[in-house]
């Protein structure tokens, strides 16, 4: 795995901008409407390749960007439209009786983040949720939110936190997150009231969300 | 789900310190010390609750505090405890043929850190290491570090990812995370070099991990 160090090829983030600045102030408009998820499910299942596969052929992607690897897929694109893709992709690969979660990355602003990669969709008319909404389930969560370059981060938390409480959503606060227990639908549009949050206040957040579903361990 | 507001306990995070710092600095020297490491393992089998126990109950947890719940594991106490521990617990569900992720949170310094839940232990003796040492395989690695309550993230950002070029562990950058391939042992020793940057450098920080083996997804 070494490699020759004249070959190395360091990343150099942070140094193409004023060296106290990292808040994206010197991004283009474009980049920073870029919404983005990173997911990947987890099937606790001998049928897991089939579960994951047939939930992602069942995703209309139709209105974003995306990419499979390995180890995770990544959605960009409108707001409100990366949040469809990766719900319907949660809903669709629900089993009954199979324990599965899934981690999500939601972040906007980063200021390494290129204007590429993207599918920005000219309007707001969703893909997948008329296929959805009538699929329920209550899912267990859990959330943590990291506004970047900024002081006073744990007061918007807390704002964030606040609310899923005047939701009804919330379960409680515990070591480095924050539970919340709800139907599906249920946490999907406090996932986009979080992202609209965070869009309006920070130039740069990270919004990490994992859900489980039918787990055998008791409460 | 819904409640009386007169009995909602909302939560006042940034609120008991200077209301534009959020880095800490109102913490005891004591609470500090502590890091955490929340994670999750996800066996896509349908041995999966026998192999998760069995990995939880082989893990020596005498010098670190833990607890179990429905969503997660989270360790605390001293930082080379705390490695020794998740490490083994991740080397102890390896299964052969088996494909496993496991998602980890490391973090140290939140400001709404209590100085409890939490074991100390006196000596820096590994209690799992030697058990574990000659047990290797390959891993895909995806990693995201967030410096909270700094201007300049992005720069030390760099810094930790290009010790991953150097040393010879880094496969490539893309959206949300830096994805990384070695050897089990290699990357639990970067994880131990990330943290203790960043426990000398930052007063909050959280530094987010998948792993990822017997994939069976092409490069």
């Amino acid at each position: 795995m070494s490699q020759n160090p004249e070959e190395k090829h360091y990343v150099t983030y942070g140094s193409q901008q004023n060296s106290d600045c990292g808040c994206g102030c010197a991004l283009s408009p474009e980049s920073v409407k870029i919404t983005g998820c990173r997911f990947a499910l987890n099937i606790m299942d001998d049928r897991y390749i089939s579960i994951i596969l047939g939930a992602l052929q069942k995703t209309d992607t139709s209105k974003i960007w995306q990419d499979t690897g390995r180890l995770s897929t990544v959605y960009r694109g409108k707001q409100i439209h990366v949040e469809d893709a990766v719900k319907a992709c949660f809903v669709n690969a629900f089993t009954e009786g199979v324990h599965m979660t899934m981690e999500m990355t939601f972040s906007r602003g980063c200021p390494g983040d290129v204007n590429a990669d993207v599918t920005l969709a000219e309007d707001d008319v969703l893909q997948n949720e008329p296929r959805i909404k009538d699929i329920h389930f209550p899912v267990d969560c859990k959330i943590a939110l990291y506004p970047m370059g900024i002081k006073n981060y744990m007061e918007h938390i807390a704002t964030v936190v606040n609310h899923a409480i005047d939701l009804g959503i919330y379960d409680r606060s515990t070591h480095y997150c924050t539970v919340l227990k709800a139907d599906v639908h249920d946490l999907f549009s406090y996932f986009d009231y979080v992202n609209t949050y965070c869009s309006e206040h920070f130039s740069h957040y990270v919004f990490e969300v994992t859900l489980s579903v039918n787990s055998p361990t008791k409460e």
